[in-house]
């Protein structure tokens, strides 16, 4: 088989690990299967590069910041090639722009337009281990790109789409995807199976295993990726790791019709705001957000209340980041704008959501949601919904609770109600 | 004027050294010149990361040794490139693979081939400082080389001298070329000028001051080159800095006839072998030398005795390094093989050096040097001349006592024997 495997950077964080690490494809190498790894940074180390950065400048050139971080997965992926070849293994390491991988010129958050695999398939077909710089590529004028925060992800699954890859194993320092986060809710249990929508929702609401853009792209070009831990014994065998960790699939028959909700994810990073007293006229939603929009300022959920004697409060909600900016923006210019009453906000609230891609085919999954949660004496501040997840905004201090009621009662913590491979 | 400025690890070394330089930079193209600077790696960089590669392997692969050592000046240069325009100076940074710096494929030690200076003089034009990575390249193969220790003076050259620079400024942390080591000496002189072939000879016995391939270089494409220090204020006035340091030139003009001895250089890396009772048959030197330098052992001084009754004893002096392989070599192979008696050595000996461009034309040079060492008691063990150059070798405890001797008798530290430009 063709895999393809990436290692974060606390996978990558020192000698001791990157031996591991190169033990670990070792072993695959020796199974009979053709691997091309894709490493990360060793941890820290891009936080150090950037740290120089911002000590000379503010705000430093992004074209620069790329030529200063690409630097860090290329040391790795060196370091990993020796190391393969010290345990007798035949091995190359190229950086992303010597493959290579091409990248649109967006510095610092670039995507990927394409990779050209000829170089990698040769020196596979000569029996090397090939190691490909995560995080990087290179764009149409010869500048190295990167493509932000947790972009090995992304370079791991595009190299796994366009070399048509087997599977695409996910090696991090967690041993799968969780109904929740264990920290909140020990009972959490791994999942051993996903739907790319389900992970796709749970990675945008805050379950950070992977980047939401590497899953979107795995979704899109139908790469079986699979979530694994690099902290197990790297010895262990290959037919034994191949069903570990959690396996994210886009073949719906895999899961089982009677897993209705699969996870619980929630986020805190949440900000809401409202204008009170907004005539109703006909484009006042647009004439409220299209603004918020223009500042670059993302809106998550929006509630428009049901309209009093002409009059109405509009709420939203944006990221904690953008809480001061946009007040600023409400007080200032749309408020006057379409002549609202006062602007009142809260950035001490949360969001907790429930997902699953049965909910598409169950009804009364919502309704389980609020009883909950109205038994816990936890008031629903705003609702939103898609075909496979229902949102709830509430008051930040009852997050925990939340979650931990909801994942009881819809018996996440049950081996029985879980799909399996 | 065109200028290229080369600045070594030390002037990278932290982010307020690397603020210095781009103060210096900045500075020079305010003046109105164009300025190419080459960056080494922050200094301790490239030991670190060898060192990580060395904790993995005892003999890493040297292909992927280039692609671990080559990420350190690539980020010195963006971190350089972001202080400049932090100062408000445009400017763009380019790793060797991105200029391109074609060189061959020997990794670690590669030559450089060619440079195109298309796209650095399109950025020159538009008004922009131009940062190249020192110490690399990429082969025809499109992998990474670097160019070995001290390899950024030389990419220097070669930038300066494909594009024809008006001069190469190497920027270090000494102020110019001395008469001799002002640690041994303390009345050495710094030189204002000195002629590459001088250059060449003090470079290569031991003054560390600019890798001997780089001043190769600089005479084989007469690149006029300037050595002086980037520890003084940056923001001395251009005119003078311009002045400033040792200038090492092709002109011969610009020497005065008077210079006849321009510096002492000395070696402690000697050591000498000896095989006794050699018989004396034509090609036997080469008998003896052929397997040593089938052995990459370098030799440096000769001797061959006056025959007697058809026998003579063979000396010659290798690097300390290769010291126990030598005589190895000797004792096994080399001894049994030309039927020669014992082999005898000495590692406690130094090579100390006269060198002038003027001993051409003067007599009478080589005899003050040996008149003086025989007045401070010191017996000379080999002779070795060239044109611009004689050195002797001696008992290593009085290497000093013969530098400082031969650097008061030659007059070396009266400014009035020195040439000026």
């Amino acid at each position: 088989m063709l895999i393809v495997q990436k290692y974060g950077g606390t996978s990558m964080g020192s000698v001791e690990r990157i031996q591991n690490v190169a033990r670990r494809v070792a072993k695959w190498h020796a199974a009979g299967h053709q691997v091309v790894v894709v490493p990360s940074a060793m941890s820290g180390e891009t936080n150090r590069l950037l740290g120089l950065a911002k000590e000379i400048s503010p705000q430093p050139d992004l074209r620069e910041l790329d030529m200063l971080a690409a630097t860090g997965e290329q040391a790795s992926s060196a370091l990993l090639a020796i190391a393969l070849m010290r345990q007798g293994v035949a091995a190359r390491s190229y950086a992303g722009w010597q493959v290579p991988v091409r990248t649109d010129s967006a510095y610092t958050k670039a995507r990927i337009l394409s990779i050209d695999d000829t170089r990698i398939r040769a020196d596979l077909e000569s029996g090397r281990v090939v190691i490909v710089t995560g995080f990087q590529g290179i764009d149409d004028e010869g500048h190295i790109t990167t493509l932000g925060r947790g972009g090995s992800d992304t370079s791991a699954v595009a190299v796994a789409a366009a070399m048509g890859a087997d599977e695409c194993l996910i090696f991090t320092d967690v041993d799968g995807v969780y109904t929740t986060d264990p920290r909140v809710v020990p009972e959490a249990r791994r999942m051993n199976v996903i739907s790319f929508e389900e992970m796709l929702e749970m990675a945008s609401l805050g379950s950070k295993v992977l980047q939401i853009r590497s899953v979107e792209f795995a979704g899109k070009y139908q790469v079986p990726l699979r979530v694994l831990s690099s902290l197990t014994d790297p010895l262990i065998p290959v037919d034994e790791e191949m069903h570990s960790g959690t396996l994210i699939t886009f073949e719906e028959d895999q899961k089982m019709e009677t897993a209705v909700v699969s996870g619980i994810a929630f986020s805190r990073d949440e900000a809401k705001v409202t204008l009170r007293n907004v005539p109703d006229t006909p484009g006042v939603a647009y004439s409220i957000l299209g603004p918020v929009a223009a500042a670059n300022i993302d809106v998550d959920m929006i509630l428009q209340n049901i309209s009093q004697q002409g009059m109405t409060d509009f709420s939203f909600t944006v990221n904690r980041n953008d809480f001061a900016r946009t007040l600023e923006l409400l007080k200032t210019q749309i408020g006057p704008a379409v002549g609202a009453g006062e602007v009142v906000s809260d950035d001490k609230v949360a969001k907790v959501s429930i997902v699953g891609i049965g909910m598409r085919s169950h009804v009364g999954v919502a309704s389980l949601m609020f009883r909950t949660l109205a038994e816990e004496g936890i008031n629903i501040q705003m609702i939103s919904t898609s075909e496979i997840k229902t949102s709830v905004l509430i008051n930040d201090k009852y997050m925990e609770l939340a979650v931990r009621a909801l994942h009881k009662a819809f018996e996440l913590d049950q081996e029985s109600v879980q799909a399996e491979a």
